[in-house]
């Protein structure tokens, strides 16, 4: 099939990567035109437009949050190059409302259109084993699915209605938050009573929970190894802002969100913008008054 | 070894009948002596009172909580019942104040004191695997180390002060009811934008958050089954508490924990005293006017 | 002077009938047209558009939310309209942000402009005796200081940025909301212990608390009297969420407005849009299981 | 009548002046002697143990926690002293639970009881002023009724039960710390947005809060005054942890409570001991990244 792929961020050049190695003739852009030319080598080609990469059967974008998806995919006119019956699938974390709109601007244009973010990282996305969220219509989803298997692990569909697809995303990433502000408080604790972290969490991540999640976190927060960031604090506290939002729409209060943000917002103005948020144990830590 | 248990439970029974297969002579006594028939026939001795299980080597004893470990153990007169070098192994989930109480009271008589309480349901203490956290001096368990993988898959050393494993317990299930909180508020905010628990759950649970703890509580969710309680919501609550007077004695906030909290009291205050406490679920439904 | 009044809500008409009470010239405009009747009745000029409403001296306008003053003032052309050197007095309660973009608006078209939203109900609108918090250039201020002291019994200067005014009516706000919460948890407290809500609130309300702000909410909890609203709650909601706004453009944790904002939006769940947000009692009332 | 008075801190000796000024014989006893010579020079008797002080028709007591009650009062034997008949006014700050237990304890003895804590500080027990919150048979309490109102300027029955006047206490401190927190979070607000503290406050205690409790803590707060405490931080954590305490007994969820505890645990965990409660305002302060 012939594809467009916009957003060749660390995540979207993976993707593209395997989508072109599955044999698909794929045309590629994004805004600084360097990150295509790992992909070029491959076989890509390179759209001077974005427009122009929205010119084949299915459009993939990965960008980063609402802003660069307003401006580049609705702002731009790009829709109104589409061919009708064309698909969109849209990778990025973006908010219940912006998927709504999104809705609602493909289906004016006569467009099909999929929310379909993913979990895992860089090195999953390298590995074509993303677990991929699908919101949209089933056949839709059809039509795509080889393509999302050349990218994903697993292809969870939520139902027809594609901004399902981004509030399980949503809802998903703040169970990661949750599961490092539990471990920031229980390091806190048992700290403070003489335990060693790498012990407390040895234990933990060993057995009960033994996820990469809390695995991962767990290393981070054991050897307060905050820097450089794997996820950066201020993207997970945009998510934990984008769960409060779709809460608000839905009325859903979120106690433990609610937490998460005012912690979140503490490392902010303590002016760690540049730390993972597994930082979350720094303002633990901090607050029991330990590591002054 | 010539050894005691104290306490036949699930929990207890279980451990015992371990030691009973590795061979040891086991001497076993509980409140009520039915519990004890089973370890009987599989060659267990019956002591008619507590102290009489305390004269051998060792003594072991999970007892359900703070006050029957008060009342069984410190206010009987057991340990002066108890020959001086003997080692006396606590498994029971108890507070940190009633640990360096134990401690101090051990100390004085010159008997050997170890908190080992552990992490596993009764299913997994049958099958020998659970993992058993220990606080207290290393020579002592060296001398029981033996005993204790006759019962146990894992033995977790957390330093000298017995307390420090208790408080690594507390941790523990505090980081247990976390993590079913955020299910609960995950499942309600999804839910409320149209997306069925079992698919959410079923996505996180079966990717991100693949673990034991993780399954079963969201199975529990997604099925909305809260009765008969595995664990039941009063113990959760109880062991909250226990986190938070570790938290007030160490001067750690724990705002997760006081979450946690609320929302267990405010179950109760509903008057579901006999659900497990993955019903923080309900809490969260009913919040968001789900289910109502 | 020549003024202009935009917005003739309950607060609206009675500030701008005090102003033709001490003798300008005022011309009105207000959506519906009604509104106008009995202010013009006192000698006021109808406008048959908002910019009419905006060729004299000065421009006062008290609107609802940030929506209204987007619209009417931002959007519509009307600052446009105005005389370079006029003055718009601005008395809504709206965001930070939008406070930062209107005062960029007006020194773009050389237009003064004050921050100065209002404390005080409706009676007290009529009664001239507002409080009102002024942000702007004091010079400016000076100008129109007889104006606002026909409207208000109290005017509080908070220096040359427009939207300190703002955040202090916010600040202001949230004081209450967290007055109302804290009387709503300690009735459910004492009211669990046999005690009546109107006992404990007459006592508090009557001593260390006795001010308008306490009483007022204090007998509508003690009456359970949450309709017809005096301040809807979803107003309450509104300003809650901007403080939360004003703390996430600082940096700044708000606690006790999280609390607030999970409370507040559990009764919008449960489906309690019309009512007063004294309803905050309902809230604390249910989850301690009183009036089920 | 012949009275004992017990307990002769700052409060209990401006109380118990009070009634020697009335004209009644007192007959008092501290634990440090010294503290009762000023009453003694007005007319008091001094006892050498506190039973002596309990043989009259109402025996007073005021002193400082769960802890000093229970020692003086109940493990000393003091009760069994008293003459069948004799009333019991006490007028400390304690846990309901403690409440119960000192009901029973009368009961048994045929005594006289009456929960009687007040509200106010010294200045305004010297003054005869005090609110006096009265839990106990309406009976006994006009009996002692004049001696009260020697006393203070209010007297609130709160029914039969004498642990109703206990939780009203609690309840009533709880409120004063929300008020508290409130104000530190909305100064952390507006200096985050360049508005002087004592701008904010000043137009806040001035107009919507113009309350003693408001004008007081406020201005330490504006003046960032935490030393000499007025009433110790710990001492108002103690108070928080009675109303979670109470909240416990009766299954009432505080969130706000929950918030307060979480950050006075935070203040005592930097260390600061010997503040004032109004530096709940250092802790907003410090999170939002001021006064670093």
């Amino acid at each position: 099939m012939k594809v467009g792929f916009i957003g060749l961020g660390a995540m979207g050049s993976a993707m593209a990567s395997n989508l072109i190695k599955a044999g698909h003739t794929v045309t590629v852009w994004n805004r600084s035109p360097q990150a295509a030319e790992s992909l070029v080598s491959l076989g890509a080609k390179l759209a001077r437009t974005p427009d122009r990469a929205a010119q084949g059967d299915v459009l993939f974008s990965m960008l980063a949050n609402d802003r660069a998806v307003r401006e580049v995919i609705l702002d731009s006119g790009l829709l109104d190059a589409m061919d009708r019956g064309a698909v969109h699938v849209n990778h990025a974390t973006v908010s219940v409302a912006l998927a709504k709109e999104l809705t609602a601007a493909h289906a004016e244009r006569g467009l099909d259109y999929l929310s379909a973010p993913v979990f895992g990282r860089p090195d999953v996305a390298a590995a074509g084993k993303l677990n991929i969220v699908v919101g949209g219509k089933a056949a839709v989803l059809e039509r795509v699915r080889p393509l999302l298997e050349a990218m994903g692990g697993g292809i969870w569909p939520m139902g027809d209605e594609p901004e399902r697809a981004n509030v399980v995303k949503i809802a998903g990433n703040f169970m990661i938050g949750a599961a490092i502000e539990s471990m920031a408080e229980a390091v806190a604790l048992t700290r403070a009573h003489g335990v060693e972290a790498a012990d407390f969490l040895g234990l933990m991540t060993g057995t009960l929970f033994a996820t990469p999640v809390y695995k991962g976190y767990g290393q981070l927060i054991a050897e307060q190894r905050y820097k450089p960031a794997g996820f950066a604090l201020p993207l997970g506290y945009k998510d934990i802002n984008l769960a409060l939002a779709a809460g608000d729409a839905a009325r859903v209060p979120l106690p433990f969100a609610s937490v998460l943000r005012d912690s979140l917002l503490e490392t902010l103005a303590a002016g760690d913008e540049d730390v993972d948020w597994a930082a979350l144990a720094m303002v633990a830590a901090r607050r029991a008054g330990l590591d002054r």
